[in-house]
Order: C-alpha cells, then sequence, then structure tokens
C-alpha cells in the first residue's frame, strides 16, 4: 500500500479527532465501549453525516481500514496515556486543525462529484469537517463547542469558499487545494493562538 | 420563476421555523455559526430525516434555493431584531402552524409516492413536520418541547389522519389537502389559544 | 402468517426495547408523544441507524407491521399498568437481553449481505442492538447507560465475533447463530445477576 501525503494529513486528523473524542468520553468517566463510541463517532460523524445526506452509502468509514485502526489506535492510546496525551496538546491542536482542512476539502469533492451548487458544496464541507465534534457534544451531553467558541466551522467555510471558487474557475486542483488546506490551517490556529472567538448574539 | 401560494405557504413556514431554530441560538447566547446550524436544523431537520429514512438523496434542502434563502434571511432578521421579531410572535405562531400543516402534507405525500403502508405515511408526515423542533431541542441541550408541551405533533396527526383517509379514498386532492391543513392549522392555534395540553404521564 | 421462533423471538425483544423507551418517557412525565416517539426510537432506532449506513431504506421499520404494533401495544401497557410493568422488572431484562441477542444477529447478517468486512460486521450487530437505547438517553437528555453501566454492547461484540467468526468458517447457520445468540443473552444475564461492569476510565 503506498500511503500519499494526503492520506497521510488526513490520518493525522482522523487521529486528532479520535483524541478529542476519546478525552471527552475519559474525562466523562465513560467505560471502554463509551471510549470507542466516541472516538469513532467524532473521527467519523461529519463523514457519515455527509454521505447519507448525499446517499453515498454504505458510508465511507466502513470501508476504510485504515481510519478505523488509526481511530482504535488513538482511542488506546488515549486511555493508557493520558496523561501524556495531554501533554501533547499542542500537536494535537496542530493534527486537529489539519483534520478540518482535510476532512473540509474532501467534503467539498463529494459535493462537486455529486453536482451539488456550490454554497452547498461549501457546506457540505463544514459538514464533514465539524460535525462530528458537534455529534460528539450531543452524545456526551455537553453544549456544543462548535457554536460557542473558537473560530472553528469559520474556518473550514473561508477556506472552502476559496477552494470552491478556484474549482469553478478552473484552477489548478492541486493548488488551490493546498491553498484551501494552508488557509483553513492558518485561520484556526492564528485564531486560537489571539484567542479570536466570534462575536456572541445576545438575546 | 413561478411562485404557486403553496410555495408562498411552505416558505412562510420554513421561515417560521428557521426563527425559532434562531431564537433558540440568541437565547443560548450561541455564536453565528450555532445561529445558523440551528436555523437550519429546525427548519430543514424534519424533512431530512424523511428524505433518509425512505432514501430520497441527495435530501432535498440540498437542492432548495429559495427555502434556504429564507432560512438565512430569517437568521439575519432574528439576530438583528430580536426584541422587534419577539413582538411578532403572534404572526410567527400562525406561520409555524401553517409549517407544521404545509411540512405534513409533502411528508404524506412522499410516503405515498415511496408506496408506503398509511399509518406509516401519517407518522412520516408527523416526522416531516416536528421533528425539525425535535433537533433544535437536542442539539441545545432542553428537553423536547414535543414531549411536554401543547398539541403539536397531535395535530399533525389528525390532519394526516385526514389527508391520507381522504387521499386514499380518492377524494380530490386538492380538496382533500386544503381541509387537512386548515384542520391542523386550526387545532393547532385553536389549542394554543385554549392552552389545551396533552396529559401527562405519571409513573 | 406464519411465525417462525425467531420471529417471536425478535418481538419479544422489540416489546421489551419498547417498554424501556416507554419507561423512559413515563419518569420524565412526557405526554403521549413523547411516549410513542420513545418507544420507537428505543425499539428501532438501532435497526434504523444500521439500515442508513448500508442504504438499505426505506429503513426495515416502515414496512414491519408486527413490530411496529408490539411497540403500540408495549407503549399503551406501559402507560396504563405501569406499576405492574415495574414488578416484571425481571421478565423484561430477560426479554431485553433476547432483543439485544436477536438485533445483533439481524444486524450482521445485513452486514455480510453487503459485504461488509468483518469487524465491520461485528460493529453493526452492536449498533443493531445498542443504539436505540442510546438515542432514548440523548433525546431525553441522560447520560448514556450504554456507556457507563453494566455489560451490554460488550455481550453484543462478543456474541457477535463468535457469529462472524463461524460464518466464516462456514459454521452451520442455525447451529452458530443459536450459539451467538445463547452467549450474548448468557452474559448479559449473568453480568446482570453478578453486577459485573467494564472498568470506567480515569483521566
Amino acid at each position: 500500500m503506498h500511503l500519499s501525503y494526503i492520506n497521510v494529513l488526513e490520518l493525522l486528523g482522523t487521529f486528532a479527532f479520535a483524541i478529542s473524542g476519546a478525552t471527552a468520553a475519559i474525562n466523562k468517566s465513560y467505560d471502554v465501549i463509551g471510549l470507542l463510541t466516541l472516538s469513532f463517532v467524532t473521527a467519523i460523524g461529519g463523514g457519515t453525516i455527509r454521505d447519507l445526506l448525499i446517499g453515498a452509502t454504505p458510508v465511507a468509514w466502513m470501508q476504510d481500514e485504515l481510519s478505523n485502526t488509526a481511530i482504535i489506535v488513538a482511542a488506546i492510546i488515549a486511555a493508557l496515556f493520558f496523561s501524556y496525551v495531554k501533554r501533547l496538546h499542542q500537536w494535537l491542536t496542530v493534527f486537529d486543525a489539519i483534520g478540518l482542512a482535510m476532512f473540509t476539502v474532501t467534503g467539498i469533492n463529494k459535493g462537486i462529484a455529486a453536482g451539488l451548487p456550490m454554497p452547498i458544496c461549501v457546506a457540505l464541507g463544514a459538514i464533514t469537517g465539524t460535525f462530528g465534534g458537534l455529534l460528539r457534544d450531543v452524545i456526551s451531553g455537553e453544549q456544543p463547542i462548535l457554536f460557542t467558541r473558537e473560530i472553528y466551522a469559520a474556518a473550514s467555510i473561508a477556506g472552502g469558499t476559496i477552494y470552491v471558487a478556484g474549482t469553478y474557475y478552473n484552477a489548478d486542483a492541486d493548488f488551490i487545494q493546498s491553498i484551501a488546506v494552508a488557509v483553513i490551517v492558518a485561520i484556526r490556529l492564528v485564531s486560537l493562538r489571539y484567542n479570536w472567538q466570534l462575536p456572541r448574539l445576545r438575546g
């Protein structure tokens, strides 16, 4: 099996998403079933919702042995070395941003292939990148981080818009994809560094 | 583009559903991502679950530019003019009842087209009309209004049963649809006016 | 209509799952809409998620009159005779274990028929057997029992692994299915009897 650098980036993202699900399970003192379920849901939830919405079944993760292995490894590592994993927080944040970017691009590609309108493709990219975390929070009974903290979906939408627009104007696929990924990762990490947030709504 | 009066009624309903999602987001002090997500989920959640259950993909909202525009406009209006929107409560209640009725009929029509049994068609109508609000409550961490307050799903089921029965006995489609819509809107608004509720269960 | 003993076992399981959903609705003082929704979601939620994931639509429960009748009967019995139903707890626990086992086998059979990898088939069996209860808890705002208490999904995975492995090695279908069902029911009931739990994770 040959792994392209794209596969490697996606695997890093999947790994980071799974760690985030495993961390939620550990913080809730769930058992190993909760650990595995939340790790999988966080890592593959966004892509699963995307596949269901466009009718791409069986959904992708059921036939993606590499991702599933990465998720199980992430869950085990998180459970066994939790205090160590917490110290890797900075790295995981970078991997998570990479995952957000790669998942966004994958979602958009599937939307384009399905012939969906451009804004819907951007939305599908954001759903792919962010709804796994939303499901993690809803299932574990937490208020969705997606709605209240940090620049996350907004980074996906910004980069996704660039990618969709570039594709529409026939930009070189590799080039525009790299730009989009870089924009998403940069917005995400810079916003974390300077603690940027979207304004909260007031009633 | 020619808009029939049915399209207009559906749009009013979609608008009211989206306002209800936006209101939930504003009450929770979510950010603009939460605002848009809850507005969309409330307005198109029921139809999306319906489409997934019967396998009608890509789900309808992904190709319904008019509804999506109405939802985004509703979210923006709710966010910018929240105190004003609250004063329009009476109108929104009427629009919401119209939405419940139109969504019920749309769901039943899709069930009939899919050749499903009659009681399932009624259920599919109720799912279309009410599960967007259920998703709104579950995602935002609230107890489902659908299960505890007011005559809502019951109105959908009453009108839906009339519609399905009329269709079965070959009643004129426009006629029976108008009756069903009128019944749902009437039950909903009268029950609100007189504060009717279904009895709560006791352990 | 001829009912095989397999149908009877599945119906007992469906009935017990629906009672568990109805009990949750009654404990929350929901109304009759909450009662019916939670009864159905608990009984058919796992199979519905399974069908959606593999693209088997319209999902099974929409065309399964017998199960739907059993669910409605269970909901009515639970609502009218709640104190009596609570005293039948021991029987319901046995029926619930049977349901877990039968649903696991059904889910695996669908996974095999869809040509999915063996570990995914085991997961699909566990999803079929357990995600109805997960949905019940998430919708009603409770922490998922699935993640914190008792040997439940683990029993499904143990029996499911035996069933998938036996099928792979061409064991007699009836024989290996009976073994798997017996293992799941036995693990579930013995673990309840001796109050076994999976270890909880610690941060």
